[in-house]
């Protein structure tokens, strides 16, 4: 369930009611791969303000697996987050991180990057693994083409992704519960074809008339051009149903974010939040969020910065990470501290800058959404 | 400044006072090698109610270094823990951990296990060092023996670390501020020899003779027998003074720490608890510790058992670590969560077992207070 309240040129604000709660939107996800945001507990992202999670379906397959997920009476008390989650299908890592995967029409054939077991990843399976994880948003299983594949793996991807996205939608509608609450399980679509508008297209349009819940822009932020994923990105939207959400997956930087915003995108996914900061590489404010206009004000990319901690000018620096940041560690410690820590190999390093890289992406995105929508 | 309230037996119970608080003693020490408890920061260790914290002199000094923290304003303010910090004076370390170090009378010239640098550390510089990170209880530094020395050099050791420890107390003093509080900063004898009662009384008697604000005993859990190490420190407790508190230095495990309880220690230290989190293994309360008596019910081990949390009988375990404890691991997450954490790597595993297993020295050392001293 989908409410748009309220518009700003393309861009949109609006609430993303789920089985869990209730997204307010444009929103980031952190990625809880293997069912934490990596050195945070559910608590953490409770503290932060997080409204979704994101994870992955592939990994939770491999470990702990479908039997104990359902035993365990899914993720949201596994892992104890009882707001919503999102979850990958897991099409993307059988084509990025499995061994020798072989695809037919019938699923992906893969060897586990743990123990080597084959495992046969069709639409039924990810669908059955996303209801035992019991995720508010499932994704489809698509047939993923590598980011320089040619128009020809592009089309055939695409056409057999609409195949399966047919199989999926009837997967997921058969395993689906009798609504507990007014809310039910979502189940989103993934627009595909590269960077050729003619693909997008029709993948869009194929999509459209299975019928999904919210459609997923797949396949960018792969290493094209910017300039390719922005304006396919922008094309994307323009083909997609206005009453329905809209994910950007896998992107991006900052400035990204913001762009694809104004072209009308809802929901974001990324590392780089999480990734930089266990890396020692921290996202810094240029100026008082507070005073800023993201949508409102023509588009830069100045907003921010790239503070490398371990620098040698953070060495005796008796300040926070970011004199306009309210995050715990900005509050309690000082860059020289976190600098030490990371030195030191102090896994606590990584802890607050994942932190405070968090709370930079979910403010940026309160940013943006108070601009749309003041009463946001 | 220590005050001791209540005794039973030879255990007893006090309070030592710093110019950053009170210490309710006995007390056990989580250990913050270089500036931070391994995983947890500083608001952690406020939750977990810890009340003082242990660093070290020769890991500050390689990194950040003396001079940092100086300009820093000393190790309270860099890593933002207000309470009292004891520090080890890198006697020790310079022992175990430094390359090619030579002791003279002068002290000890070794090469940093970070850069290959040469320092050579006196007990001035340690003085110095330890006053620059601001800590409420310096140690001397000592001449440490080798855990299977001869007793020819036990006893050069110890009768070097009384010429030493003439040499600490004289420029602890002269670096001595006016106090701004009524509590002073205070400095800490260590009793050395080994496993001979006749050295430890000459060690313990020299250092009584000099005058020091409490008394540590050194070289012990050092691979020598347990009844070795027990017989040894109740030795040493008989020759100390009663008004002054009395520190074992790096031990141990559970029943030890109320072994020497009952001997008449008052501080403890250990890696422990922290080092066995991050390998999954978790301690785990056998009874009840609210019904438990410590110090008044005859002596046993069977208090509590560890846990191994990647093992195969916790993949499906929807149960805390521990029924008894009410530590933020074992309040939010299951035994089959933790190991899930363990077996992905996720590090998120580390900081909730490191949380669970200082809570649960902690509750034993408040067990050990409250029926020593029922109002404690």
């Amino acid at each position: 369930m989908f409410q748009l309240l309220t518009t700003c040129g393309k861009a949109r604000q609006g609430r993303l009611s789920t089985p869990h709660g209730d997204v307010e939107t444009p929103m980031f996800m952190p990625i809880a791969t293997k069912g934490a945001v990596k050195t945070l507990s559910s608590e953490d992202m409770r503290a932060l303000g997080a409204q979704i999670l994101l994870s992955n379906t592939y990994h939770l397959l491999l470990r702990p697996g479908l039997a104990a997920m359902e035993r365990l009476g899914g993720l949201h008390r596994f892992m104890e987050w009882n707001g919503p989650i999102l979850t990958d299908s897991g099409g993307y890592q059988v084509f990025s991180l499995a061994r020798l995967n072989k695809t037919t029409e019938e699923g992906v054939l893969f060897q586990s990057h743990i123990d080597g077991s084959r495992i046969l990843l069709t639409p039924e399976l990810s669908m059955g693994m996303q209801r035992a994880i019991g995720s508010d948003i499932a994704m489809l299983f698509d047939d993923v083409a590598a980011g320089d594949s040619t128009r020809e793996r592009y089309e055939q991807a695409m056409d057999r992704s609409l195949r399966w996205a047919a199989r999926c939608r009837s997967a997921f509608d058969a395993g689906a519960d009798a609504p507990a609450s007014a809310v039910r399980r979502q189940l989103f679509g993934i627009v595909q074809g590269g960077v050729h508008e003619d693909l997008r297209a029709r993948s869009a349009d194929g999509l459209r008339s299975i019928g999904f819940d919210g459609y997923a822009i797949g396949g960018l932020s792969v290493g094209e051009p910017r300039e390719d994923s922005y304006r396919i990105a922008d094309f994307v939207c323009g083909r997609l149903p206005e009453d329905k959400p809209r994910y950007f997956m896998g992107g991006g930087m900052p400035e990204e974010i913001v762009h694809y915003v104004r072209s009308g995108v809802d929901l974001f996914d990324c590392v780089l939040p999480t990734r930089n900061a266990r890396h020692g590489t921290l996202f810094v404010w240029n100026l008082d969020p507070e005073a800023w206009h993201p949508v409102r004000e023509p588009e830069h990319a100045d907003f921010y910065r790239r503070l490398h901690i371990t620098n040698e000018a953070c060495a005796f620096a008796d300040e926070p990470v970011d004199s306009h940041c309210g995050c715990s560690a900005c509050r309690t410690v000082s860059r020289a501290y976190l600098r030490h820590l990371f030195q030191s190999g102090e896994l606590l390093g990584m802890r607050l800058a994942t932190i405070h890289n968090l709370h930079f992406y979910l403010r940026l995105m309160e940013c943006i959404r108070v601009d749309i929508s003041p009463s946001a």
